[in-house]
C-alpha cells in the first residue's frame, strides 16, 4: 500500500521548540512542543530534536511517510541552509543541512522564522489567495515578510524584508545589528518596555506604572494598564503605534501591498496598537493608497503560522525538486 | 518570405516623444523625435504619432512586419492600459488601448515611464543577468522601479516601486501628490533648485549663485556651480545626496537588492551626486547590506532606457500571450 507522504514543520523559538507532522493539506497530525534550552551546543540540539522526531514518527500511523524536514528559525540563511548566530543561542554557524545529514537522509530547508510566518499566513492564513502583502511578526524583536505576485520575496541575498531594520531615528537606540534607530528598538515588546520607561523620566502622565519597580516593567504589564485606560499606557501605545504606522507608509509606498498582518505577542494587544499604526500609516501614505490598505490581524498564531509555513516551504522544495527531474 | 516582426517602443516624455522600431533583440531600426505639444488633446496627440508611425512604416524595409506597440509614459497604469493625469499634460484620463485601437489592430502595452527604463535597464542595460536590482529616475522628478528574481515589481495596483513618493521629512515640502515632505521634493532637478534657495536665503555660504535673480537658478547652473567648487553647489549636492542616500537605505533594507541604479538628468552629474548618496545609505543601512550594495551610473540614457523598455513590455506580453495560445 502507498504510503502518504508527510513532512516536519519546525518552529525553533528562543525558549520552545515546536515541530509539527503535516501532510500536504496542513493537517497537523502530531505536534510536540520542547524546550530550546540554549545551554545545548548547535549538535546537541539537532541530536536531541532529531530523536525527537524519529520516536514520534514511531507512534502515529505507519501509513506515513516523512519526505522532508522544513525549518523556522532566527537569523536562518535559505540560500545556505544555515543559521548564523541566532540571538539567544551560542551556536556561531551551523550548516543545518550538514548537521540534519547525520540524522535524516531526507530534504532539509530552513529560512527565517519571520518568514516561515509569511509563508504559513500565503498558503494556510488569512493571506490565502491574496497576490502582494507584508506580515510583521511583533514578538522580542520586528520581524517581517513580503509576498509579491504570490510569491515569498527572498532578495539578493535572502534577507530581503527586514522591516525591522528600517531606520525610524536617525542616531535613535542602539540595536543589537549594530545599527542605531532601527524600528524594532521602538516597536517590538522591548521597545515598547522602552517607551514606557521614558515616559516614566520624562513625562508628568499619571500612571499605575509608577509603583512598580522599573526593573519589573514588562509589555504585558504595560497593556494591563492601557486595558484600566492609565494614560501612560496608552501614550505608550500611542507612539509605538506612530513608529510602525510611519515606516509601514514607507514600506507600502515601495511595495504596494494589498494588506499588512500582525502577527505575535505585541499583535495580541488589538486595536491598542492597530488604531494609532493606521492613523500614522494613512496620514505618511503615498496618496493613491490611502484608504486601500488593509492592516489585519494574522489568521494564525505565530508559532502555527512558523510551523505550517516551514512546513509549506518544504513542500515547496519537493516540487520544485520533482519538476526538475520531469524535464530531465 | 517570412517578414521579420518589430515592435514599436515609444517613450511620451512631458518635452518629447520618441518612438523607436525595434527588432527581438533591441536593435533600433528607425528612431524618431516629435514634440509631445502640450496644446494637444489626447485624442489629437495618439492619432498624430500613429500617423508618424505608419508613415515611418512604409519607408522602412517592407521585410518587417509590426506586430506590438509599448510605451512608457508618466502616471500610466499598466492594469488599465490608461495614462491617468499626466503632470503637464491637460489629458485627464485617457484609455490607451482604445484610443489606439482606431489605428492600430495589434497588442498595446503600457506603463510608467520610469518602470519602463527599468525593463530596459534590465534586459538591454547594466541589468542584464541581474536578479534584484532598484532604478531610480532623476528628472524633474524621481522615479523608480523594483526589479526582484529577474522580474519587475508591479504590486497590487501597478504602482510598487513609487521610491520618490517615499516621506522623506515629514510635514515637510508639498509634492503635486497632495502628500508633504516626499522624497521627490528633495531629490530631483526641482528639487535640489529648491535646496539651493534655501541655503541662498539662510545660510551664509558664499555662492556665484547669489549674482543670479533667484527665478533664474535651474539645476544646471548649480551643476556648473559645483564643479567650480562653488560651496553652495556643492551644499546642495550633498543635501540632494543626504536624503537620496537615507532613502535609499531605507528601501535596500526592505528589498536587499544587488545593485542600485541611477538614471537621467540629475544622475549625470556623477560624483557629486553618487558620493554623498553613497555615504548616507551606508551609514543607514542594515549592517549585513554594509559594502555590499552598489551604486551605479545607468549602462542606457533614460529615453533609450524607456524606448527600449517599452518594447520589451510588448515583447513580453506578446510571449505570455502566445503561451496561453499553446495551453489552450
Amino acid at each position: 500500500m502507498k504510503k502518504e507522504p508527510i513532512v516536519c514543520g519546525i518552529d525553533i523559538g528562543g525558549t520552545n521548540t515546536v515541530i509539527g507532522f503535516l501532510n500536504k493539506n496542513g493537517d497537523c497530525l502530531k505536534e510536540i512542543s520542547l524546550p530550546t534550552n540554549s545551554e545545548l551546543t548547535s549538535d546537541e540540539y539537532f541530536k536531541n530534536i532529531s530523536g525527537q522526531i524519529q520516536e514520534t514518527l514511531t507512534t502515529i500511523s505507519s501509513n506515513y511517510n516523512l519526505v522532508g524536514i522544513g525549518i523556522g528559525a532566527p537569523n536562518a540563511n535559505y540560500q545556505k541552509c544555515s543559521i548564523e548566530n541566532p540571538p539567544n543561542l551560542n551556536w556561531g554557524i551551523v550548516d543545518v543541512s550538514l548537521t540534519m545529514k547525520n540524522y535524516f537522509d531526507l530534504p532539509i530547508a530552513i529560512i527565517n522564522d519571520a518568514k516561515a510566518a509569511t509563508i504559513g499566513e500565503l498558503h494556510f492564513g488569512a493571506g490565502q489567495g491574496m497576490k502582494n502583502f507584508i506580515l510583521i511578526t511583533l514578538g522580542t524583536g520586528l520581524g517581517g515578510g513580503i509576498v509579491l505576485n504570490g510569491e515569498l520575496v527572498h532578495g539578493q541575498d535572502g534577507l530581503a524584508g527586514e522591516i525591522g531594520h528600517m531606520i525610524y531615528k536617525e542616531d535613535g537606540r542602539q540595536c543589537k545589528c549594530g545599527q542605531r534607530g532601527c524600528l524594532e528598538t521602538y516597536v517590538s515588546a522591548t521597545g515598547i518596555v522602552e517607551t514606557a520607561k521614558e515616559l516614566l523620566k520624562y513625562s508628568n502622565f499619571q500612571s499605575i506604572l509608577r509603583k512598580i519597580d522599573i526593573p519589573e516593567i514588562d509589555s504585558k504589564l504595560i497593556f494591563k494598564a492601557a486595558l484600566d485606560d492609565d494614560v501612560l499606557a496608552l501614550n505608550a501605545f500611542e507612539l509605538t503605534g506612530r513608529a510602525l504606522g510611519t515606516q509601514l507608509a514607507v514600506a507600502a509606498s515601495i511595495i504596494n501591498p494589498e494588506s499588512i498582518f500582525l502577527l505575535g505577542g505585541l499583535a495580541g494587544a488589538g486595536e491598542l496598537i492597530i488604531e494609532p499604526t493606521k492613523m500614522y500609516m494613512e496620514k505618511n501614505l503615498f496618496a493613491p493608497f490611502k484608504n486601500k490598505i488593509k492592516i489585519l490581524p494574522s489568521g494564525l498564531n505565530i508559532v502555527n503560522a512558523a510551523v505550517l509555513g516551514a512546513g509549506a516551504l518544504i513542500w515547496r522544495e519537493l516540487e520544485t525538486v520533482e519538476i526538475v527531474l520531469v524535464k530531465n
